[in-house]
């Protein structure tokens, strides 16, 4: 499985997070705006997603569930700006409601095919970002895109 | 006049500004909420305000354009969340549309009728707090505070 890279900033509240695919900027974008393609790929095997609420435009918003039996963990946020190249959201675990983080995702086409996904979360202070990172984003992360992988393989984007 | 406190943080991307009026958390919630009373008060004496778009509600968003003679400046955001005391929203000048601010309001009564009013602007760069405080926000945030008194006083909210 490939790894994501993962890193806290060292002198802001952020976490940058960068990806490769084997796919174009485009099927990124589709990935990242399409409820039905999102659902697909989003976070760890263990869970599944549901979205309630998707409208992937400036101004927009978006709500989701991600599902393991019983549990239930929700999530939502607004899209500030939604463009090919670039997209500007804020996200908030419904479990901590008051805790916001802005992030940025841009894609960046590396040529023959393969684009670049970077991830820039911007929080208001480094014990927040510190206690996101202790929470164990990797195997999450890593399992989802191995998911995004496997869409992309089967040319379901 | 009185002067709005507007402070950059030490250890982080973020602008503080603090102000006292003479008005309920509640008067505060409707004038940042209500579009009619927003564009009464908002920004410096020499500009005046249109609403384009105005949807105060968890996942709404905004734009507005402030007018001086032939000059417009464009500012838009979403609503990430709206509760009585506390409004997290993104903000964008358009004339530089890769910027975003996550802004945190928050209304802390004093007693007495009066309330606190805290907003908190976080950005993604220290050189991009730092250009928005060299912009000379004090100005236009102590002319707009000051039309806000004024509604206040005359029972307009």
């Amino acid at each position: 499985m490939t790894e994501a890279k993962i890193e806290a900033d060292k002198e802001l509240p952020i976490i940058r997070t960068t990806r490769d695919f084997e796919g174009t900027a485009e099927q990124l974008f589709r990935a990242h705006t399409d409820p039905e393609l999102f659902q697909q790929w989003c976070g760890p095997d263990s869970t599944s997603v549901r979205i309630d609420h998707w409208d992937a435009r400036d101004g927009g918003s978006w709500r989701y569930a991600a599902v393991r039996g019983d549990e239930e963990y929700r999530f939502r946020g607004c899209f500030h700006e939604v463009r090919p190249d670039r997209i500007v959201q804020t996200f908030t675990f419904e479990g901590a409601p008051d805790g916001v983080a802005l992030e940025t995702m841009t894609f960046e086409e590396l040529g023959g095919g393969r684009t670049r996904l970077h991830i820039q979360s911007l929080v208001d202070s480094f014990e927040g970002r510190d206690a996101w990172l202790r929470g164990g984003m990797q195997t999450g992360v890593d399992e989802g895109y191995t998911k995004l992988d496997g869409l992309l393989a089967r040319g379901a984007l």
